[in-house]
């Protein structure tokens, strides 16, 4: 089981979770925990690192934010022996998590789980703080924020656990979001695969690399609500979304469904270079310096060009990267001989995603067919194998989710509450 | 060197703190700093653990409560970096710094100094949380409140250091408290045992375990200011108190002084039992009791009793003890067979402390003499090998105080800034 900042955010709230944790462990089952820390507790630290050395030496940072998680731990194990039932922490560096040499983006190597399954056996719960690891070096590392998630995998995976259970402050995995769509329904079951489409295309409930995990590792993952009803039977009628491989998926024989998700993202931006020559290795002379730079290009048009021997490039990267990217290709106009660049980043990046696609022809159609009805002019395609993306005008987000949720019959029969 | 809390609360005072070191070991010192948790932090944190079990796992106290020290000392590191010192922190299982089992109140049994004494070598500052360690079991381990001072005495002991420095919200040990005497003086030296006789009397400086400690341990201690100048020369001229051995202080042969200094402690309350049968075995059942719950009886009078075969019994208990010893006098008042308990919160204890006494003789005479001048009534004495303490009205405590550091020539030929 994973909680959240949210959920740990001071004792009345650990109390809820506590309550929670102590009813699987009634139901028979052998739980561990992982916490984060409570919520505004990981800025504070960061801010105090930021305070003291605005070039931080990783190392240290990560000895002054792993505290966060290390106080929720000791918490929810002493408000759980205040229930009667027996707990204890397991701090990253005594299990010990090994992880790779990165310091504040470590990768969890291995996890010595074997004292771990003794004392779980014995009856205890085991609490272990997420986010933090211990180098080769026999130091503190964590994983980057929101590193909770893929902690839990982590210890699930080691654990060969039946399940990981997420609870986060949303109930489920949703058809689309449901702020836009009153009649989103909550899927029962969605593949890795989709998950992590889902996930990189705006749609973000689980950390991406936690989903990458759990997809290599075949740890099955449960993503449901901690505030649910305290007095609630426990989760065992699994009241969230199960994130599953394909071939349990395919197990379950339900009626099978050509998309499982609509996904927007409004964080890109569009990128066009005009009269770039048309010519082997002038679009290298674009893409290597931002891919150098870290700069995650999706979406690319390469238009016919107006003249002969040119053509326009289109492009998105992520909005906070813009300038960076915009300066950065300045600096190469010479090298890559474009006339000029216009950005725009009122656009938005709309995904049908379903691991449906790979075997049924016209997802693609019905997208474009739908969006044309109602006059979304699409600026850029990108594709994968169970995902179609388009660039639309920001403006057109709403109706463009509405429109495909409706398109692919995923619109539940009666609106959520 | 250690900086207490209130050196260490927030990254604008860790500045102030990286300045003094950086500058010791400018000054060619290999240094060591252990640090306590920000000003307030363990509070928080002991809160927490109270909310979430009053009844706490002392092993999972720790876990949380170790936190706050672990973030200052990579706060610290990351600070010193930021002036270009080299410098990493060393937590208490990294050392590791040994104790013995009992949680929220170990022991320091050994701390492996080989790898710290490498990278000092190396021109490294270490940086060490106070106030922790490791168990024999691979748990963290708390010191109990103000551990950090003897967390420091213990560093210095294993490295054999030079000097212990520690910095704190006073620059130095005084013949007495300036509050009440302007002409009062700072020492400039002291030996273990007056320091640890005038720290039990009220003249908290330092934590009374430190100074047991460092006298065991034969480590120099210095208490010195944190809020000293941050131009000011490095503390090589030693600004403060030096605590050293009885062997040491001869060695200055300074002139012979018979009292180093007076103390007052109004935390003490008086308990008389009336008529209390004066026959073999008696006393012990009014002590053993007492012994049993953990107070600490200080001063004991026994009167001659105005009736044959009967005595009162006087002794002094702390305060804050005094509802618990009285409910438990009177549980036993058939065993003990006396006829009132008289109580007096309203008392305060006045120490003359020096290694002179026990060459001199005429100390307490001098002593008694100068309070009875000035009409101040001795309720009860007590006497160690080099201290005089006499129980008096707590209304007349400045007096007194002021009368005995005039009596002993202890005032300075000017008053104190």
């Amino acid at each position: 089981m994973k909680f959240g900042g949210t959920s740990m955010a001071g004792t009345e709230r650990i109390r809820r979770v506590a309550n929670i944790v102590r009813k699987q462990q009634a139901a028979g089952h052998q739980v561990a925990v992982v916490v984060s820390a409570m919520a505004g507790e990981t800025d504070r630290l960061v801010n105090f690192c930021r305070e003291a050395n605005p070039l931080y030496d990783p190392a240290e940072y990560d000895v002054v934010v792993a505290s966060g998680e290390q106080v929720t731990s000791g918490l929810l194990a002493l408000t759980l022996q205040a229930m009667g039932c027996r707990a204890r922490s397991w701090l990253g560096w005594q299990l010990p998590i090994h992880t790779a040499e990165a310091h504040a983006k470590a990768r969890i190597m291995d996890i010595d789980a074997e004292t771990l399954i003794e004392a779980m056996e014995g009856g205890e719960v085991a609490v272990i703080p997420g986010f933090q690891g211990l180098s080769a070096e026999g130091r503190i590392t964590t994983l980057g924020r929101g590193g909770s998630d893929t902690s839990a995998v982590a210890v699930a995976a080691a654990l060969k656990a039946d399940r990981c259970d997420i609870y986060t402050d949303v109930d489920g995995v949703y058809t689309t979001d449901p702020r836009i769509v009153a009649r989103a329904r909550k899927l029962k079951y969605v593949t890795y695969e989709e998950m992590l489409e889902l996930a990189s295309v705006g749609a973000k409930v689980l950390q991406t690399r936690s989903v990458s995990l759990a997809m290599k590792e075949g740890v099955r993952v449960q993503v449901l609500s901690s505030f649910i009803d305290e007095d609630a039977p426990p989760a065992d009628d699994l009241p969230g979304t199960m994130i599953v491989s394909d071939d349990e998926m395919e197990g379950l024989q339900m009626e099978s469904q050509l998309v499982t998700g609509i996904a927007h993202d409004k964080n890109e931006a569009r990128v066009v270079l005009t009269r770039v020559p048309d010519k082997p290795g002038a679009v290298s002379h674009i893409f290597s310096p931002l891919a150098e730079a870290a700069i995650n290009v999706d979406m690319i048009i390469q238009n016919v060009g107006r003249d002969k021997g040119e053509t326009d490039v289109t492009f998105t990267v992520p909005q906070a990267d813009l300038a960076r990217a915009q300066a950065m290709l300045e600096d190469k106009r010479e090298a890559i001989g474009f006339n000029r660049i216009i950005t725009d980043s009122k656009v938005a990046k709309i995904s049908v995603v379903g691991v449906g696609m790979r075997s049924h022809a016209g997802v693609a159609a019905t997208m474009f067919r739908a969006l044309a009805d109602r006059g979304i002019n699409v600026q850029a395609i990108s594709t994968s194998e169970i995902k179609i993306s388009v660039l639309i005008d920001e403006d057109e987000t709403e109706l463009a989710v509405r429109v495909l949720h409706t398109a692919y019959g995923l619109d539940a029969d009666e609106p959520a509450e």
